[in-house]
């Protein structure tokens, strides 16, 4: 049996992409991890603030994002446009050959329109992941390039979708586990996830399914992470080696093995 | 000897972009080329008016924009973000396997700030020719995917910088007519290059080196036509097996052979 080749997805969202300096020192550090890599990107602040500047006042509910065919096209420009070709042209001064994708690229992750019967989020996308264009990936990824994925997806129809980030990262990853050993890291600004959310002493190292359900009924996990721990499970479950939720600045050193500081999601 | 496959350069912009009926009628005229083709597209006046929208006034000189950091962060927005994933995803719709880049994506198109003593353009890039990435390119033609340019390039040392379209289309071209038998196709609004600019029935059908000094001597030649032209020629002399300046909506019959209106540009 020959050993499936190691990479890294990784999923940076926030601060590390609304602040310029924060993404210019990360994406130094993610340079330098030496196995292959896939990076996902949010939004952050700036497809917000560009629509203000339009005016058209941002409209989110449950912390998600009304996109009507307005905000579509701002989010197209700021997340596919602004945030994704900084990125890769950073990577690439770096040393890294980046190649900058939205899901309609190579028709690499075709989803639908979600349709809801309470609420309309208007051009939101769930993915149809088992069409999944791995063999594209894969094939980019043995050749020695870092796919960048901005959180937008199509409909095979014509039809630009917006996608929650998180789960774009999770779904490539379960996807890429049946060809590659999978490290899936969720990056954001707290070490992990902590009980309490404002003591960051109070980390949890470890999660599997019974834990996250009991953390669920005392109330303790903050409506932010259930879903990125969700995302988490779902991808163990479906053979993705090891997955963590943990603080951009730790993410070299986390995978180098020098500190394990973060919250790893097992089985 | 084995024969070199057969691709299609083909250049957009102005009207084709600004009007999404149009566009949306050449994709679907495009995507029945049977030979693989690489897209390379403009801007338009859409950048011009979310410029505008955002409180900056689009400065041209010589017809060319002046891209201070400002107007970088539009164009790149525009080019790489709105227009470029749109016609991807129209592309996908027509069962083409469209994959939108810029040239940092792969570094496909580094290329290096333009230094001229007169007129500081800003962030405009002028390619370096040798270094296009044509493993990339003719691996992924190779593959079945149609690449989709921006005219967005980069330094390689993390800048972004605005490129000509025509320039990207030509230069391209010439790279790849050593592995391909290049067709390059610079589509606008007119059936070619015309006598007299209001007389659609001036077409000039062919025209050589000698020819195009004599025609600029007479003083026939429009400002905008020049650079095409001369685009053109540079591409004849390096290889590429026949280049087109003809109107969008005629591409397709032309590449048939049903109709041969417009004019070629010849050695």
């Amino acid at each position: 049996m020959i050993d499936k080749v190691k990479i890294h997805i990784i999923k940076i969202g926030g601060q590390i992409i609304d602040r310029e300096e924060n993404l210019t020192l990360f994406i130094e550090q993610i340079s330098q991890i030496k196995e292959p890599f896939i990076l996902v990107h949010g939004g952050g602040k700036i497809a917000s603030e560009i629509s203000k500047k339009l005016g058209i006042q941002p409209r989110l509910v449950e912390g998600r994002r009304l996109t009507d065919s307005e905000t579509l096209q701002i989010v197209i420009m700021v997340y596919a446009g602004l945030i994704n070709k900084k990125i890769v042209a950073l990577l690439q001064a770096n040393q890294i050959n980046a190649i900058g994708l939205s899901g309609a690229d190579a028709n690499t992750i075709p989803a639908s329109k979600r349709i809801q019967p309470d609420i309309d989020f208007g051009f939101v996308g769930d993915i149809e992941k088992e069409l999944i264009n791995s063999s594209f990936l894969t094939d980019i990824i043995k050749k020695g390039y870092s796919p960048v994925f901005c959180p937008i997806t199509h409909d095979g129809k014509g039809q630009l979708l917006n996608t929650n980030a998180d789960t774009i990262a999770s779904a490539l990853a379960r996807k890429l586990a049946h060809e590659f050993d999978v490290y899936l890291h969720f990056c954001f600004e707290k070490p992990g996830v902590l009980i309490d959310v404002n003591d960051e002493h109070s980390l949890i190292k470890e999660i599997n399914k019974e834990k996250f359900i009991e953390l669920k009924k005392q109330g303790i996990l903050s409506d932010g992470i259930i879903p990125k721990i969700e995302n988490a499970l779902d991808a163990i479950e479906s053979g993705v080696r090891q997955v963590s939720i943990l603080q951009a600045e730790n993410l070299n050193f986390f995978i180098k093995g020098i500190n394990q500081n973060g919250t790893k999601i097992i089985s």
